[in-house]
């Protein structure tokens, strides 16, 4: 078997962090997910499958991605044995995730506990190519035996949320020849899914039989084993959604549903499996021509940079607007499948600069929850839009209120971020002018940005406090993003995030193409102007070059932060949750963060000032932490730091050592990585639709090739150690033409357009 | 280790029947029972824990025993290793089902695949001195290491009834020093279930911390495990429900509820585990004490017996009224809980003869559940009580209304037995008239047994239909016993208790002591004459001798039934379910039940013509079968038939081979095991108090003893192949005087009394 260690993922043994590797191993195309879970049933197994933006809550529950019922449920048993690695002896093992071709293998070489030894080769794959479509084939080899091969293929809806229960059946049957459905719903929100299988087999056929369970559907086969035969079962599996009508204005209809997906799952079909396979390897060829990012470097580190790059595209909605990048992906039950800040601030920049159409989707499903936002800036006594912490299908407000208990009150810990982690609101505002630097796309933002914009803006304005003493305005009683301080007034990242929210907003209020909007909402002059003051006295308190993460930061407790950093727990142990929340210690990059949002806004003694306070400070004890510093770094020329921290990034969910991305994907610390190469390594900055380079490989990367999209001009982009070449990439024929792109490297500025394709620049 | 074959139920081998052995290794106290799950997860563990009455239900699914969080959980690692047995290797292994004591032991001498050795002790009960109350300990020596040993205790509510979730959680924490607790509730029905579980561990304690999950508490402990030393946990679980409340006719308090269980539990925990096991012991030995039944014969037919006793105690409700045995017991998820014609016609005589209290008990649960009878006749239309086929709290009809899916037509088959499965009502009638027979209790029939009874009767005059031409009263589209047919007409089984029914009806009519009631549901003279019309002209369709089981079944296809009788499955491949329905074969014993309710009603002819006609078409496809033949059997004098049947039936859940009780045990067949020694091979009968007997041991049986209570009266029945003994056990002198007993074996009859206390007969 050939591995290539820049393009695939390898687990070598067969061994106990099953929920680790089932994370890492989930297979997604943006619509459905399927976490890595194992065909045949194991204690512990976890198989997650999420429909994007299928919600449901179960009662004294906050809303969370339901659980499909299970359709990788394959048990096999080999000549009156249960193939089961927990016994016999594994001869052979590998799983190996192909990022190429967003394929999944197992291969087993199992003897059995009565000592007969089989092969057992399995594939995977959801397609990228059909949204609907995921399938799955299995080949069993008798070894040194004869026997019957008995397979159970199953479609089972007796699969939860950590026991909660979200479905229930409505219908199960069979149709065609060897096809098995399975319709259920939600129990809250009343969502229909039906679930085809169709079978395929290879081998001697001895008998064919359905069966049903409690929400069960199983397809039985037992094909006549013979020594060194392969046998095969393929397994095509068709989901649709009554979300999916919705899409389309429909209403929902069990029958119509029924019978598209059977349609659906009978074209597959008949093209056959290693149709579908070729035409997702083929889909996977396309996006990859565009998104792969190659560097001369350790392979461990190509492969990181892929694995990031692989999954996010996985997770990304290619086609809804309803839904966006959870924090999970699609990846698993951790943070029940809600949208955070990471979208915007970690995850969309990749998508930005790559797939600039799914970005814009992105930030299209923040003004589909406007309505959410609305209501909850009202409920909180507040106007416009206040964006949710934690965000779902409506917008409303979905972080629990409480967490984890304190044993020493016997009370569980209330979350506040739902409350008072306000700053995502102007997150989100950043992201939409980082959209419009990049693209130029005005349509956007005067359809859906400017609704987003101008909203929250107004929300800000309701939430500042004038304090006349300062004569400033203040936002007091917040969450940054360092999630160790609770109730802290005016955090500088936040207040800062406003300034610029705002300004942003009173802009456009002089833009005629938003005049509609601001007319719609009634927004006047008036209120522009007050945004122009709150602007301008924000409170941002400073100490000379030093930002001041909040009021009294500075007068807090210094505690020796370096001793607990690299042990998980430490520091827990060491302190009461009230001395953290006192002391000099930052779970996260918090000012940090500002420097690499805003890099031009800051001088370079600021930030090496800044950096060298808060970095020992701080416990990265979010994987939102790493990948930053490693940007931060980058800028301050501080290369072996930035490449340390772009090395513990790359290693969050795909390193050896932690194992613990058992609920699912850290996606804010995969878009991080992207953003540690490209913002950082290569320095890539864009304003104004002009691209500004800055490399700074590290030192064992030779070169780093990538491509980006500005405006509408593709770009093909090459740093070494000593030069960089940008060429504008000849658009596809039947495209738009190709325009001008105006790069800036160093002090030099060059325009590329069709007669000047390229620049070389050396350093 | 030592075992006693005539005691002691062993698995020898860790093995893949874990289901199997989870419902055999049951352990309850009628109030509260739990599956024998082991304390760490294997896929496939089902760790059900249920509470008798505790019903909820799904949406779209019907009501069922809800599984209660899960108390058994613990985890163990040992120096770095999980306990786990599907890994490393088993060196000596056992568990063993104490039935004396009511006690589950696992032995387990496991090497890690590290290569050290650990011994492993865990001992478990439920208490039945304390209904409330479970416990388990558990004992772990290092045999050839030192290293820690890491144990974490769990409350888990993260289980569910085959993917159906029934509570939430609503509040979590800690209490005490080592305690932990949940405090759920259930969705639909709200019950409120509070858990508590203090902890005592034996070692030096390195560590000890709580954590909690999504509807979970955890207690986790580290001991220094020392080369040869036994560490020892052990919990102590105590567990209350709203119902508990609701029985006392208090309002639902959490409050309340929380204290009360937090206070048992504590007291427990002072008293000690040691203290609540000889508790627990002594409880015991007070039951088999009265409920023992010895024989000298095979250890296997012993064991089998004392299996069926320990478990019928272990399922019967002791102290309340509103729950009554279900199909399953508490030891699974079969059947959902739900109380079927089993109680009555299988379970109940165990009761009735040894515990007559707590026959009395699952009576009253018939008259308790009186509204829903009443709902179900008028929903169907016809008058008075109209008992479900399957009822679980209220009494409505229960019944799943579809099964599996019929892949033919591609649609559920419809399950018809709430519907026209109508013999349970003339059942629970003909189980008070044995009550009243053996009990003589007119207090019950005052109180209880009128109700039940007349408006029973007032159904079944409601639902006969007059047929002119023929002056007879038919049962039209009926399921009688033999569940094959459906839709047949003048079910012989069913008319004939309908007579019974009718008849004991009309004599309640004119006994002052039911007058009351009769008034207070305006029953009429009127109304008492047209059931002696019905009763004297209801339709029994016979040839001769032989009871026709319905109309048309002497003119069915006859088939060689006897050649699928032993290969489960073949019979229905062989013939589909519409030929089964029109051939004459039976599942289950149908006229054959009628011999054996009504032994006094049929000629020995009459009998043996029935035996010869109806036995060879019998699959037994149903566990309810077999036993009842071996009464039936030893009653016509066929000893090897009886005994076969008696050998049958002793394995449907004991035995090696069919290993098929995963859902639960088979109440009905541990009770018609009882029967088939007591009323089979003694032949006890009793009519008005009149015990009469007539005994025909097995060949391989030299004695039989157990103890019976006719009235008031204890006696003591000693059988050999020679002779029987009958003895007056002296009462306790605190309670009721002994009375006198009628006894008849064969034509004599003796009068027992103090004068007179005992009567040795040979034959």
């Amino acid at each position: 078997m050939h591995f290539d260690p820049r393009w695939d993922v390898i687990e070598e043994q067969y061994g106990r962090n099953s929920g680790h590797y089932e994370s890492i191993f989930t297979l997604a195309n943006g619509y459905l997910g399927t976490r890595g879970a194992t065909e045949e049933g194991y204690w512990g197994r976890v198989s997650g499958t999420y429909l994007a933006g299928l919600f449901d809550a179960a009662p004294r529950e906050v809303t969370e991605l339901a659980n499909l019922p299970d359709w990788l449920s394959v048990e096999l048993n080999l000549a009156g044995e249960a193939f089961d690695l927990t016994t016999g002896e594994i001869l052979d093992y590998f799983r190996v995730l192909r990022l190429k071709d967003g394929v999944l293998e197992r291969f087993v070489r199992w003897k059995s506990p009565r000592g007969r030894i089989s092969q057992l080769r399995f594939l995977r794959f959801v397609s990228i190519y059909d949204q609907h479509l995921a399938a799955l084939r299995i080949e069993v080899i008798p070894e040194d035996y004869s026997g019957t091969i008995h397979v159970r293929s199953r479609l089972d809806g007796q699969v939860t949320n950590s026991g909660t229960q979200h479905f229930a059946a409505v219908e199960a049957s069979t149709f065609g020849e060897r096809g098995i459905y399975l319709i259920s719903e939600s129990y809250e929100q009343r969502h229909l899914v039906v679930q085809a299988a169709s079978h395929r087999a290879e081998g001697e056929i001895l008998r064919e039989e359905f069966a049903n369970g409690p929400r069960r559907m199983d397809y039985s086969l037992e094909l006549a084993g013979q020594e060194g035969v392969t046998n095969v079962l393929e397994k095509l599996v068709t989901t649709f959604s009554s979300r999916d009508l919705e899409f389309e204005g429909r209403q929902k209809s069990q029958e119509m549903l029924f019978r598209r997906t059977v349609k659906g799952n009978r074209e597959a079909e008949r093209e056959g499996f290693a149709s579908q396979l070729a035409k997702h390897r083929e889909a996977w060829a396309k996006l990859w021509n565009k998104a792969d990012l190659t560097l001369d470097g350790p392979d461990f580190d190509q492969l990181a940079l892929r694995f990031s790059i692989f999954h996010m595209i996985q997770m990304a909605p290619w086609q809804d607007h309803r839904v966006s990048v959870s924090a999970k992906g699609l990846s698993g039950e951790g943070y029940r499948g809600h949208v955070f800040w990471d979208t915007e601030i970690f995850i969309l920049p990749f998508f930005l600069y790559v797939f600039p159409e799914e970005a814009r989707l992105q930030l299209r499903y923040r003004h589909h929850t406007l309505p959410g936002a609305l209501r909850k800036a009202k409920e909180n006594g507040y106007e416009g839009a206040m964006f949710a912490w934690e965000s779902a299908d409506t917008g409303d407000e979905t972080t629990p209120t409480v967490g984890a208990i304190d044993f020493r009150t016997k009370k569980p810990i209330p979350i506040l971020c739902g409350e008072i982690e306000q700053h995502i609101t102007a997150d989100i505002a950043y992201a939409i002018s980082h959209y419009l630097h990049v693209t130029g796309d005005r349509e956007f933002l005067q359809n859906y940005g400017a609704d987003v914009v101008l909203l929250g803006a107004r929300f800000w304005a309701s939430r500042v406090e004038y304090n006349s003493a300062l004569d400033s305005y203040e936002i007091r009683n917040v969450i940054g993003p360092d999630e160790y301080k609770e109730h802290v007034d005016n955090n500088y990242y936040t207040n800062f995030l406003v300034q610029k929210h705002l300004l942003l907003a009173q802009e456009l209020m002089v833009d005629p193409q938003c005049r509609q909007t601001a007319d719609y909402w009634g927004f006047t002059a008036e209120e522009a102007k007050k945004w122009a003051e709150v602007a301008q006295k924000i409170r941002l308190p400073r100490q000379g070059d030093l930002l001041e993460q909040f009021d009294g930061f500075f007068e807090l407790n210094a505690i020796d932060v370096l001793q607990y950093r690299d042990t998980p727990g430490t520091l827990q142990r060491a302190y009461g949750w009230r001395e953290i929340n006192q002391a000099q210690v930052l779970k996260q990059a918090d000012v940090i963060m500002l420097l690499h949002l805003f890099p031009d806004e800051f001088t370079p003694e600021e930030k090496r000032a800044n950096w060298d306070f808060y970095e020992p400070k701080t416990m990265h004890d979010s994987s939102l932490s790493a990948a930053m510093h490693s940007v931060v770094a980058s800028d301050l020329g501080l290369s072996q730091e930035a490449y340390a921290y772009f090395e513990k990034a790359s290693r969050i969910d795909l390193g050896n050592a932690l194992m613990n991305s058992g609920h699912g994907l850290h996606a804010a610390s995969l878009g991080g990585l992207w953003q540690a190469a490209v913002h950082g390594f290569a320095g890539v900055r864009v304003k104004d639709q002009v691209l500004k380079l800055n490399p700074r490989l590290p030192e064992n990367w030779s070169e780093l090739k990538f491509n980006l999209q500005v405006g509408t001009s593709l770009l093909r982009i090459e740093v070494t150690q000593e030069q960089a070449v940008i060429a504008l990439i000849p658009a596809d024929p039947s495209g738009e033409a190709v325009q001008a792109v105006q790069v800036r490297i160093g002090d030099e500025v060059v325009i590329l357009n069709q007669d000047c394709d390229s620049v070389r620049v050396c350093y």
